[in-house]
């Protein structure tokens, strides 16, 4: 087992080993190590050779001028300069709660960016200053829409984190999609097969292939298929597409670039600047006297927590699965697969860091 | 079949008929004839007597004094003083397009209203002012959460209209659940049995009884179990009822008043006034020209469209089905169920009307 912190040190250090600030080195390393924390293990470290391979294609700027393009009041045009999203979006969310504080509410679209981590992270920014925060991005496109063959969405999650009062924060932080696609490299590495629902074939057919979407197929949107809302979860998607991509003249659909997938660095058409991130931050009392709100969200939060539940579970809050395994990794510490432990001692060997491996639980 | 605007004009002297202003029945039966024009036949005039049952049960008040309570620039609250939610949310619309054109995006969280007919009428007025609208609303819990035996949730939709330049608008308008209760009301109607994954049994089992809602039974949420993230679709509508209803001072979860439902009219518990909804508007041009964004819009829409569609399908964008319904039925009419004819006689007996129930087809 590692702990958090010496997870997010050595993390930290490669992110300056390619040129980043102490202080976006700090605050990325801060975001990565969060989603290890929270038990978004697809997010998190797992990533890190990832933003190496970014920065190794010309994909990623350690030195970006991240600056605002065009503003009104409440909202702005963030420009991430090629950023790691992991910084940038962090310093959009800053802007959209400086201008929540002056006018209420404050929304920012963001271009020229790349992953930004777990989406949770940046909306969660927003709830010590008594605001409700939101967050979307666009990413490569896995996703087939209704009836599409063609994959012309990404997973594109959206996080919203409202502050309560005496309760914990409510924070939905979930992907447009059926499944994230990590839940599959997990089946492809036990050799499973996939729920039918998940994803679909090379012909638009429903299949249980772990690997239908490195064969062709594709994502199926929330809903699965039609006739059970598939289309619902296309439109949650494209809207998040819309809003991160073509609001800030970012790319969009198909034209949005891959994370670090090998076999995907190359150049492509592109259809605007890099991903695209939405980000917002509300001002609870621009509605409401704050306490008065967080007593009702603690009323509301009550409600559901309290409900009768099928035998052997409970109702869930959202943001409760994720405080849980926070709280416990937060003193047991992170564990770790193996081909991400390599790929960890690798990056100290190219790098000249310290990385003992030896923490990691045998298998 | 029934000319539009004979509809809307019964619909019209129907709300002058409880005491609704010229102005206020005007808007009203523009809202709710909008919706059987879009082929959202369960929102259209088939209730109208709904509404009239609301008002004989002391529910609406037809001469509200529709007013903001709180505000900053770009944010308010909406107090709908119990009026019709036709009248309210458009209003409330109005006052958030006013705050987009002076800082760049307005958001109305609305309180004491009830329900607003289909959610996309109101986020389609954001686009002739080139803004993007959001519409959501709560409404009585019909929706049972992920693993949950009580209902907690309405159907609570969500509404997003994006302008476009050559091609016609993106709208997306959806329910947060797998199916809209409509759905159910129909196989009834057939004795037909619904798919698994609409509905849950009083035990929290999947069935396929089309009148499990009515056995103790609840909706599913989008996602419809677990395994295919039934937890997202009950997140997006805890997120539409906690802007709708906790931030604006209204009735939220269980508390929700139902709409006109026979054994739902009592009055019972409330946590806030009436239901909630919850309204937007950004304006394009505060993030980028609109020129610029529309031509991305249509790239965005072609490629969509032009997608690799499974035989015998194609790839829709959010708003073409009620696009196309609309152009027939504005020039053919619109054809009425005949429970719903009968309700109509029956008002017009009672105001006093004309309505001539011969043009109903024969069934």
């Amino acid at each position: 087992m590692f702990q958090a912190e010496v997870l997010k040190d050595f993390t930290r250090q490669v992110f300056l080993s390619i040129g980043c600030s102490q202080e976006d080195a700090e605050l990325a390393s801060t975001v990565l190590i969060s989603a290890d924390l929270r038990g978004v293990d697809s997010h998190g470290i797992a990533r890190l050779a990832g933003y190496v391979r970014l920065f190794d294609h010309g994909r990623l700027n350690p030195t970006p001028k991240i600056k605002v393009v065009y503003q009104t009041p409440s909202t702005a045009v963030v420009d991430g300069d090629g950023g790691l999203g992991l910084v940038v979006a962090p310093k959009a969310m800053e802007i959209a709660m400086e201008k929540a504080a002056l006018v209420g509410s404050g929304w920012v679209s963001v271009r020229n960016s790349n992953h930004f981590g777990i989406a949770g992270y940046h909306a969660m920014m927003a709830l010590e200053k008594d605001m409700i925060g939101w967050t979307m991005t666009n990413a490569g496109p896995l996703v087939a829409p209704t009836y599409s063959l063609d994959k012309l969405l990404g997973t594109n999650p959206i996080a919203v984190a409202v502050p309560a009062g005496e309760q914990p924060p409510f924070v939905a932080d979930f992907a447009s999609t059926a499944v994230a696609y990590g839940k599959f490299e997990i089946l492809q590495r036990k050799g499973l097969p996939a729920p039918i629902g998940w994803a679909q074939d090379a012909q638009g057919q429903p299949t249980d292939d772990s690997n239908a979407v490195r064969k062709g197929g594709g994502l199926l949107p929330l809903g699965s298929d039609r006739e059970h809302g598939s289309h619902k979860g296309y439109g949650l998607g494209a809207i998040v597409d819309i809003f991160s991509g073509v609001l800030s003249g970012a790319n969009f659909g198909p034209w949005v670039p891959p994370f670090a997938t090998a076999g995907f660095m190359g150049t492509q058409q592109a259809a605007g600047l890099g991903t695209g991130h939405f980000v917002g931050a509300m001002r609870v009392d621009g509605f409401r006297p704050v306490e008065e709100f967080k007593a009702d969200m603690d009323k509301w939060i009550g409600a559901f927590r309290n409900a009768r539940a099928v035998e052997g579970h409970q109702v869930l809050i959202p943001g409760d699965p994720e405080r849980e395994i926070e709280r416990v990794r937060a003193t047991e510490g992170i564990d770790l697969l193996e081909p991400v432990v390599n790929s960890l001692v690798e990056l100290a060997g190219r790098f000249g860091l310290d990385f003992d491996a030896s923490m990691a639980r045998e298998s």
